[in-house]
């Protein structure tokens, strides 16, 4: 089959690798559509060092198991099920799990995919194809309500107009709280101006120190700084993004002002399901370009230029 | 009267200082004892920029106002109490405040010292003089529980078997939960076990990640990545120390593992009082050596070695 792979020469596009062999209590997907993310651009720099088939964010038909012939998305923490941690509700955070094209587990960008059965989720005909390869990122989005408490009253800033922050800040919006999104770049602000939501260029930001809650999805040493310059005392700081290397950063003014900082990953699969079936956001504004699979260098050196949200990949027609 | 000062020209002890005149709302305070602590050791290496006399940690007896006559301990923050900030209840966090010893407001180490009416609270008679002085830092670790619940299934750690580390844990322990310190020093750490609490030396931690709480009392750069080891995935690690300057860090655990991380400062008197009152902590044995006022340099110079807990200073006699 063909897929797009990552070890030490690079990133290659391969016509004959093999089809993966399902292990127990997985099930063959044929992949229709994959998305590229942030993680995608760090592991092809070495963060996780991760070498095989890239790719985590995909709708694709299941060939096997129960949902056989039809459309579905999956989550991408394979747990063990049995160890402790499995056994006290912290599946995504099994010490044993593989990772869909992250962590010992060939990813999404090929024709085929193995993954537990119990990761998948079916994909209900009112959500199109486009839309459902959004479904893994919206659910890391509905993490912060799933830990968080939101309400009406406050006062929320999300740091980064890309792809994360333009899903979370859609999804707090849903909790009635007041949100703005903080980013660098005008074009991807217009898009969230023209969903409703407030933003402000970066460098327009004063320090006011008024927001109760600052999400941090910047993938930049300087979003944690930045968001302690906004938060009241007493704040959350939500950090959704992994940011690489070790940034020099001052701890005081988390005791000082006694703010409470949480990171946040993966989320509700069918929490996010429901959100695109019943439109309660917009993703399809967010893609950029969609190019076959062939074209993954190039979908890679696009995604890498700051001024794009969403690159697709094109992998299987239905 | 006499005074310690720091100043640009370092530590000094002096005996001309004219006494500190009252502004709305203060009463004058005679300083019968006062406890130095980390926070001090860190004002005299340039922390917050503080000129001025020292001391945030005192027990006195009120010269004026509705407590005179009367042993008192003061918190530390003098707050406006009329700004947004603190209507919201969050006067510890009132941008316009002072801050005892600390910031711009001079402190205890002095015959006298002119303190917010509000701020104080009156030392029943079932405890010592000697007891009482360990209001303030006990106060603090009470912020714990009062920010975190805990319950007697969890896991707790603290980090650091100095003075507040010992006050956190048995603090902690009176939640239920099981608390163990983690410390470099077998003196201190036999203390902490004669109280019945579990210890452990650093260089025999293994990073077993079995915490549902960290507590870092270290007051070090390395105090944070040490939590990260140990702590579970979904759990909470409270920074009660400000370490001076910026430690490089790596935030990716925070993020994967969804760690928790919550700043924690000044806390509940009230409850303090009431603790040292029933016995429900033991303090004294934390009193290394008491020495007059006039040997302050002496007793920095002691409290800087890494084998002292507290370090007490007899200022006046009731
Ligand atoms: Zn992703
Ligand atoms: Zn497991
Ligand atoms: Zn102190
Ligand atoms: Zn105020």
């Amino acid at each position: 089959m063909r897929a797009v792979m990552f070890d030490e020469t690079g990133i290659s596009f391969r016509e004959n690798i093999p089809q993966p062999v399902c292990r127990e209590n997985e099930v063959l997907v044929r992949v229709l559509l994959a998305g590229l993310c942030e993680t995608d651009l760090q592991l092809v720099q070495g963060y996780m060092g991760f070498h095989g088939i890239l790719g985590h964010e995909f709708v694709g038909v299941a060939e096997t198991g129960r949902f056989a012939g039809q459309r579905v998305v999956g989550e991408i923490n394979c747990s063990c099920g049995s160890c402790e941690t499995c056994r006290q509700g912290l599946a995504t955070h099994c010490p044993h799990r593989t990772v869909l094209g992250i962590l010992n587990h060939d990813g999404a960008f090929a024709d085929y995919i193995a993954i537990p059965e119990a990761n998948l989720h079916r994909v209900p005909d009112e959500i199109s194809t486009q839309a459902a390869v959004f479904t893994e990122p919206l659910a890391a989005a509905f993490q912060i309500p799933a830990q968080i408490p939101l309400s009406k009253e406050m006062q929320v800033v999300v740091l980064g107009d890309g792809r994360l922050g333009n899903l979370c800040a859609q999804v707090i919006r849903l909790s009635g709280a007041t949100v703005s999104v903080v980013g660098k770049h005008r074009r991807k602000l217009d898009l969230l101006e023209k969903l409703g939501i407030a933003t402000e260029l970066l460098e327009n930001l004063s320090p006011d120190r008024c927001a109760d809650m600052v999400v941090d999805c910047t993938g930049s040493p300087s979003g944690l700084p930045t968001a302690c310059q906004i938060i009241k005392p007493r704040g959350t700081i939500v950090l959704k993004t992994t940011v690489a290397g070790t940034p020099e950063m001052t701890l005081a003014p988390l005791v000082i002002d006694e703010i409470t900082v949480v990171g946040s990953r993966c989320g509700p699969f069918d929490r996010a399901v429901s959100a695109l079936e019943n439109a309660e956001v917009e993703v399809l504004p967010l893609i950029d370009h969609r190019l076959p699979l062939s074209a993954a260098l190039e979908a890679f050196e696009i995604a890498r230029t700051t001024d794009t949200l969403k690159i697709l990949l094109h992998v299987n027609d239905p």
